[in-house]
């Protein structure tokens, strides 16, 4: 039997999976009475579909294949060109269709030497690494007072004379929060310091760690320069180097700081979006696009960030792909190039921008259980929407709001207006790893992973138009 | 009132602080009625003394210090000098008496550049450090295939042409434990692990760190090169990072791994005991000897190893020295050059060790609260020994052996049969950050450390033959 694509207009039940039909069809029939009806898969189905995907191996495996045989792999890099080779490779051994890579061009920065020592009055070295697109300091390093701000606001109430030719410290106060919301405020020492510090005649600027763990490892990520300031070298301490400095700072006596960070700016080279896709039964009916990103700093093997993610959204492809032909083709991206600029979602919007999109879904916060669900599919799928809050609550996922979606690669297109779901991770012990060296395999909770793929595939059974009953042999078109 | 010297024979209870004895005086005759006797601080001293030493604020500061001031303290290097200078004006700042440095020569070994990457079949770089007295590479590095093993005897059967000219690689499954006991056997790969590769001709060897942790930070620690067995370079990978080598060593395919390690011996420099005293008021009863170690590792600030430990001592030997005279003196002892082979402790014993000592107590455990007394004081000192457990219960402390003690630098000591005592620590955390650059001033919990501290001034009211009531300005002799 085949479901035609009637989006927002009649519910229409798939046959069920082993064709016992008539209860999921009357519960279905139950749930749509009061309210605008939409085409999915029987709650029966979902809930079958929901309940396999928790004893789910296949996303673990891709996160341990991808840190173990690619490792770190940073955007624009052989070691990135090497992790699209062998995404390529698994998602046509997975069974996907259409699986192609869309290269772009792009600006490469690749860490140097980072090393820092306190020179007076304590003695010491601190654990440091250099942001991404920071300026660099002679081989031999350079060596100068250190003058410490507590903020960015701080920093740019200094006066410009009490700054040039020093090097910036700032610290600041993130808290650790499930949803993570501190990385934006409290992340503007990163974003923000490199610039002012330029233009204040800074010699450099090291930062506390945009992070909530107490590991001697910094957290890198990117920053750019902004109006016109000159590059300068910037990079971030430990949390707990960044605490033995305002320790030395408070004092009271001169505090210098040798610092040596080399990276360069090694030109334009290749990076790409890796794309596979489920096709559906309704080839003219808008894709769903799941994704994550392929790319991770250099430090770190990338588990979290973001091996986890293109795991959990190509793993619920494929347990769809495997019950069924969806109505609609669920297109998976890895997005590559996503650290460093976004560089890959802004390719694909460029190339596929203007094609409609029935959702854009993206994993991009860690392994960690999701707790939420938010959507922005617009008033008119409102049931759609509540039907999906419905599926999700059995994994303890809480409903959201009806008007936010959020994603890093999939932002620029939601920019636009395109709909799109979040299923919002619980981002804890996030901070703790993100952008560090220890962001590796074991930092993955093998049962949280499968609660996010329950999550994701049954989030596209309910988006997904209805499964076709008997699953078939997929032709790439 | 004088208390005098009379271990062993009559209880007589010191003159209760604030003179209000009689109270006191019944409990402590009470308690000594069917038992042998000796004299200590009475019980009402001695649970005034616990309890105020709870709200202890001295043994954070002297961590904080020294781990700000002076960071990472490595035996022989002119950062361990710098630390014997701050430990004299610390102690004499502290009003002891006989602030002095021991000092004795010692080889040298220091760290230089430490990289490794597996250059097939993943290409991907690995967190490494180097053991103390690792051979070195030369700075380019060397290159060989990565042969693994599981354990130092699978190493020591594998036929030497198996080995020879490679790599070599030992895991371990070192359990987590609170009293630490996985450090002996689960250490073997650090200790006897090279000695073994070289003999069979291996060109490097690396180990699982001797760790319980999860981060990309390695634990070094000594090892020494035995049975004439040629120094070849040896390191320590992560914990996360020796994971990542066996799952790519279970691929199958031929690994490949570039080292680079830079070690060199710098030959003998000096290093030293610092030692300060509570003058007793029988100068003539053999010391009590509480101690830590004051150098550390170099790659952390050596907060809990040892800088804890020492601050313990040394507080709470203060708090003593502050409720008045005990009958004893108190000698504490702050090691040089434990981590690098016990040197301070066998100088102390090469030049004390045929001195009677009351009792010897070491900290070197980190931070983390006691759970546990053990002693050793002999059969004739059981009652002390039992009123000592009894004494140390309301913290939480469970009596242990009656014929055990330990402590590293002691060890030389208690090996010649002298008596001690072992305030076990809580070292479920212990290893997560030993040796390694996250031994930092945030490991240590004030509170927990405040505990060590009731736990030590309560001993010392123990042992220290009783109290002087009247606090009074202590002289140098």
């Amino acid at each position: 039997m085949r479901i035609l694509s009637n989006a927002g207009v009649t519910w229409r039940p798939c046959l069920p999976y082993r064709k016992s039909m008539t209860k999921s069809l009357i519960a279905g029939l139950l749930l749509a009475t009061a309210a605008p009806v939409f085409a999915q898969a029987s709650p029966a189905h979902i809930a079958s579909l929901r309940e396999a995907a928790l004893k789910d191996d296949i996303a673990y495996e891709i996160v341990e294949g991808l840190t173990t045989e690619v490792g770190p792999r940073l955007a624009g890099t052989e070691a990135e060109a090497r992790a699209r080779e062998w995404a390529v490779r698994k998602l046509t051994a997975m069974g996907f269709a259409n699986v192609r890579v869309e290269t772009f061009d792009m600006p490469v920065w690749v860490r140097g030497e980072e090393k820092a020592w306190i020179t007076a009055p304590f003695p010491q070295p601190l654990a440091v690494t250099a942001l991404g697109n920071s300026g660099a300091t002679p081989a031999e390093g350079i060596e100068a007072e250190l003058i410490g701000f507590n903020s960015v606001d701080e920093l740019a109430a200094a006066p410009d004379e009490a700054v040039r030719g020093k090097i910036v410290f700032i610290d600041h106060n993130m808290p650790r929060a499930q949803d993570g919301i501190g990385y934006g405020y409290f992340g503007r020492p990163r974003r923000e310091g490199p610039t002012i510090a330029s233009k204040k005649g800074a010699a450099a600027i090291v930062i506390r760690s945009i992070g909530t763990d107490h590991h001697r490892n910094p957290h890198t990520g990117v920053m750019t320069f902004a109006d016109g300031a000159a590059p300068i070298p910037a990079g971030a301490l430990s949390v707990p180097d960044a605490e033995q400095v305002q320790r030395i700072l408070k004092r009271g006596k001169r505090v210098r700081l040798r610092l040596v960070l080399t990276p360069r700016n090694i030109g334009t080279r290749q990076s790409g979006n890796v794309i596979a896709e489920v096709p559906g039964r309704d080839r003219s009916a808008p894709p769903i696009l799941v994704s994550g990103h392929l790319d991770s700093w250099d430090l770190g093997t990338g588990a979290i960030d973001d091996a986890a993610g293109v795991a959990i959204a190509a793993t619920a492809a494929k347990r769809i792909m495997d019950a069924g032909q969806p109505l609609r083709t669920i297109r998976i991206v890895w997005f590559g190039a996503e650290e460093v600029g976004l560089f890959g979602g802004l390719d694909y919007r460029a190339r596929h921008g203007k094609e409609p999109h029935y959702a854009l879904v993206e994993s991009d916060f860690g392994a960690g259980r999701v707790w939420r669900v938010d959507s922005r599919l617009g008033k008119e799928r409102e049931a759609e929407a509540k039907a999906l809050q419905q599926a999700l609550a059995p994994l303890g996922i809480a409903p959201g709001a009806l008007d936010k979606a959020e994603g890093s690669d999939i932002s620029p297109l939601l920019a636009d207006g395109l709909p799109g779901v979040s299923l919002a991770q619980d981002g804890t012990f996030y901070f703790d790893v993100h952008h560090t060296p220890d962001d590796t395999l074991d930092k993955v909770d093998p049962q949280d992973l499968r609660q996010n793929v329950a999550a994701w595939t049954t989030m596209l059974a309910v988006l997904s138009g209805g499964i076709e009953a008997e699953p078939k042999r997929l032709k790439r078109r």
